[in-house]
């Protein structure tokens, strides 16, 4: 696959190594940042780009020296397949921090600095391979069409929430309800707080509600806004392009938070610093979680029966999916079954 | 006084209420937020302006309620004379944050937004009248001439440096090596951090290594800065101007923080959330602190024998101050000393 839409690309992959494990996917979610990554918005994407980071299935095969799985497990893979391994990061199963001299392995796009033809390639895909430490255990009581948003979604919304202690009585604001979004919603909600959805979108109201949310408040309603002010002790903000965050910072409870997940590039404005200082607040951001809060994610979605809002489409549709994705359209993620990929003689390689 | 030049300017202070309190004002530090007042750089100083929230002095006389104080006890007050005292942040000693009708009521221009005709008068006088909530005890220990900008500088950046968790261990970067950065040095240092101080003024060098910073970045020095990448867990901003904010983020580790507390205002350019979100960073800002961390920061200088480094002058070099402050001349405080007001003919009441 290359260039701007998506096209079928055959490739081999590499046999797992002693640590590695073969994966036969099932269902991979379509992650806003695939995205962008396919139209080379962040200005580093490799061509032919395979995307996908939120991959469900069952293990193919494992290499020698692997002890957590055998074949035929069902399991995950989120948006890294290895690390260094040796760096403090890593070994705080923070791996997205990692400082080895190659960072973390991302799942697809996984350019190491050092090699610039070295790549990964994703889930849209018959097949993963990845080291076992970024394999995850999918809980057997969820439902195995729906979970795979979990891996990504998931953890980058679960991962600020709990690092910045989110608990019952807080007031949290979830901003943009899209595929972050509505799993912020949902995993606040079960983390006891009172859930604001906010969104510029009157008509993505009742749906916010059905999600869980205690209140919807429209952004661009002035007034609707001001009777939120100094009422928020923390905003989750997944809007996936750039904005401005002075129009939301009114809202954050003094000491309270603002974490910006979904943008990776700069504000719109600058930030006013006498209205973030006069509250002591925190303008922060997050991007995706380690090993150990991709299995706690999944594992807090099993306790409490959380699962992804999905449309199941077929590969062949992963076009269409795309541009509704841009206009906003799906509610709330795209996961392709992958045995439509497999049983379809024209893409199959 | 008025206009953006101080000059003589003669008042009677209302008689103490039952819970307030008459201090005879014998020291008054001189912060660079009289400079930005006296100039209506934040477009909201009320003429005539009597700056002053840096004040050490002696009890003249107590309301019929006061029960803290007694005439004669050495005491200070800081940015905040009273609030409503009956909100939550006011509960909770947090003062700064009052949600009463008037908000908190600023030592001087302490302007209440309902009443557009009330007005207070700083500490750049014979005398003052706060309540007791807000009169601090002053440790006999401290050196009294020195003591009074801990009232501010040090309650401003002990704040951060206590609510964002920094201890031994830490590598604390205090940027800006003014009247706040430099209480910050001591303060971090105190707490048992590692302290980079961080400057644009090679010439500051030394005078930061004497302070107690165990190392010294120049901040203009491309190669120093990329040697301190995502090697400092906590930053405290103390530029007193709109600066970029992207200049300092990549300084921070994963997790860390940057305070802002100098600047009230916009900062120069959009935050890249980007570099934010890869290191799961706060950028944060904060603004004084309240009467239980004030008198916690003047118990924490007296058990740590911290002072602020200051030039005593007197009442009739006020301006010269002030031009000096603008230009970075003083190292690091000025403290007007209220006897050559009182014992000076021409500007004796």
């Amino acid at each position: 696959m290359g260039g701007k839409t998506l096209e079928p690309y055959q490739f081999e992959r590499e046999q797992p190594k002693e640590n590695e494990i073969l994966i036969d996917v099932m269902y991979c979610g379509v992650c806003h940042s695939d995205v962008h990554q396919v139209a080379n918005d962040w200005k580093n994407t490799i061509y032919p780009c395979v995307p996908g980071h939120e991959v469900v299935g069952r293990v193919i095969s494992t290499g020698s020296a692997v002890t957590k799985f055998s074949a035929g497990d069902l399991v995950g893979v989120g948006c890294m397949i290895d690390s260094c391994q040796h760096c403090e990061p890593c070994h705080e199963n923070e791996e997205q921090f990692c400082q080895g001299p190659h960072g973390q392995t991302m799942t697809y796009n996984g350019y190491w600095k050092p090699d610039p033809n070295f790549n990964t390639f994703g889930g849209y895909s018959e097949n993963l391979v990845a080291n076992e430490k970024f394999v995850m255990k999918i809980p057997e009581s969820l439902e195995i069409s729906a979970v795979a948003p979990i891996l990504c979604a998931g953890v980058t919304t679960y991962s600020p929430l709990k690092y910045w202690g989110v608990t019952a009585g807080h007031t949290v604001g979830v901003a943009g309800i899209g595929g972050l979004g509505h799993m912020g919603v949902k995993i606040a909600k079960a983390m006891g707080a009172k859930v604001i959805a906010i969104t510029t979108k009157d008509e993505k109201r009742n749906a916010a509600l059905v999600l869980g949310a205690d209140d919807v408040l429209i952004s661009t309603d002035e007034k609707a806004m001001e009777a939120y002010a100094d009422k928020i002790d923390f905003i989750l903000v997944t809007i996936p392009e750039a904005f401005d965050v002075n129009d939301y910072i009114p809202l954050i409870k003094r000491r309270g938070a603002l974490v910006t997940v979904g943008l990776l590039g700069p504000y719109d404005a600058p930030t006013n610093n006498m209205e973030v200082a006069k509250r002591c607040a925190t303008v922060g951001g997050s991007m995706i979680g380690g090993t150990a809060e991709t299995q706690e994610v999944l594992d807090f979605c099993a306790e409490h029966n959380i699962l992804p809002d999905v449309e199941i489409i077929d590969i062949k549709d992963i076009n269409d999916a795309f541009e509704k994705i841009k206009d906003e359209e799906v509610r709330f993620r795209y996961v392709i079954d992958m045995a439509t990929l497999k049983n379809n003689p024209e893409l199959a390689k």
